[in-house]
């Protein structure tokens, strides 16, 4: 028996067939551009290789309600073209198998719960700094839903009191940590690329200021055994000393626990590199598929 | 057979007795002044009543980790003389009975979602706003407990731009929704009693203001089906309605939901009252006495 996953975020579609204990046999990339160009691409790829589950993680906000009639589609994103697109159902619809739909941030904590750096943690967070910021959860072994998925890249925050940017967001300004924190956030405030930043750059310090006051509230509500920290921006600035050095002092003593102790080994890169995302989708097969 | 139940809060102790379905059999209240006198006249109360297990709701931080040396104590907290009080430990050893724990908030939270307003939600957050500000919650159906509770009263907030005021908590000043929020913030802000305070005060749009942002954040984080808001606070000024309003203004259509449009009844105050805590030691007895 064979699966197929995807890892769709706002940059590419990340296609594969695995085993059905979540070996990989085959691998493709497709960028995403619009749904008429992209979703044909993705079908082809998937059509004829026997696979018996689709497992799918997407990038939101999507509808993950079963009861609700737009169930399967991205909803208010900013990403051109792809508002109110019923993916699953394009999907469903072309291949005829079971599809498992979530988020594909909370599929990365899955695939680092169930391969990577969470292994020894039923409570994880897993959040990806890039174009946007998005982050996933898991609670006592589960994905996080309730009314919908978290999304918690667009957290409040405070602003940096040396910090005049206006923000990016298109739904809060410069409020949400998105909006203050992404690349697009970073790029227009210093007028320079992400890898032309200088690592003694001001700018890696208002990122650990303003991922830092995320982490603390999400420890906060959730108190998670691990975080991991993915995405483009954490391969610049050292970043991950600076952040978790910021987590402390803001909790200052609060929180007293072994995790928060030891944060070197609390607030971590994932195992998984670019592929969390992917893995959690194929172990979403393997968790449901009969 | 019957169960007994502990809500412990900063200010009192709400104890009980109860049928094995959780009807009330009898109930008193001592106040929490120091472990030293309140303890004794807890354990008093419950000797000799013939009750097989005990649920216990406490104040926090707390040591919910069954490995840890001091699981079943209070850690951290600012309510002198109960630092490193070991709680769970005292009223073992007088009672010799199973005690099942859990901080008072998630309790309120497990309590409202058996008998209360959050009866038709598997994923609730309880926030009680007093003279300190707590918060639990439970995701599909499960207390959340991850390195250890939730502590969200402590949530970082933005500065309201006309707000000067330096902060209550002895943590985190300013910066969080207990040192801005609290009744010490308020009364101590605008030199006056909580009850003084006329429907129209300034004070009441910093409420909204504060507890909206936390509210937002919670969402993002856990996407809650209900959320409950309880404490005296929540007494006065007619915060509901205000709150309600800030929570839409500041999500700003990112988070298209039932819930979120019909924010009436998402954003409730308590069926139970104050006894929210005390129904959820209950339901945590007939949930783990066997």
């Amino acid at each position: 028996m064979k699966f197929g996953a995807i890892d769709a975020s706002g940059n590419r579609f990340l296609c594969g067939i695995t085993t059905e204990n979540g070996d990989t046999i085959d691998k493709a990339v497709f960028l995403t551009e619009t749904p008429e160009k992209t979703i044909p691409k993705v079908i082809e790829y998937f059509k004829g290789k026997a696979i018996s589950a689709l497992g799918l993680g997407c990038f939101g906000p999507i509808d993950l309600n079963p009861n609700s009639k737009t169930y399967g589609y991205i909803k208010a994103t900013p990403k051109k073209g792809w508002q109110n697109f019923d993916i699953v159902g394009s999907l469903k619809k072309a291949l005829n198998i079971p599809i498992y739909f979530d988020s594909h941030t909370n599929l990365a904590a899955l695939g680092e719960t169930i391969w990577g750096a969470a292994k020894d943690s039923k409570n994880t967070i897993y959040l990806t700094i890039g174009n946007g910021i998005g982050g996933g959860a898991i609670v006592e072994n589960k994905l996080v839903h309730g009314m919908m998925h978290p999304e918690m890249g667009h957290m409040f925050i405070n602003r940096h009191p040396r910090d005049k940017f206006i923000g990016t967001c298109h739904f809060h300004g410069g409020n949400c940590l998105e909006g203050m924190a992404s690349i697009p956030a970073i790029e227009r405030r210093w007028h320079k690329s992400l890898s032309s930043l200088e690592e003694d750059h001001l700018a890696w310090d208002l990122q650990s200021y303003y991922i830092g006051h995320a982490i603390v509230n999400y420890i906060l509500v959730l108190a998670p055994e691990k975080i991991i920290l993915g995405g483009l921006v954490m391969k610049y600035g050292n970043l991950f000393p600076k952040i978790r050095k910021e987590v402390q002092k803001l909790l200052n003593g609060y929180i007293k626990t072994e995790q928060i102790k030891n944060i070197d080994t609390y607030i971590v890169p994932p195992d998984l590199g670019e592929q969390s995302g992917f893995f959690g989708a194929v172990a979403l097969c393997i968790r449901n598929y009969k």
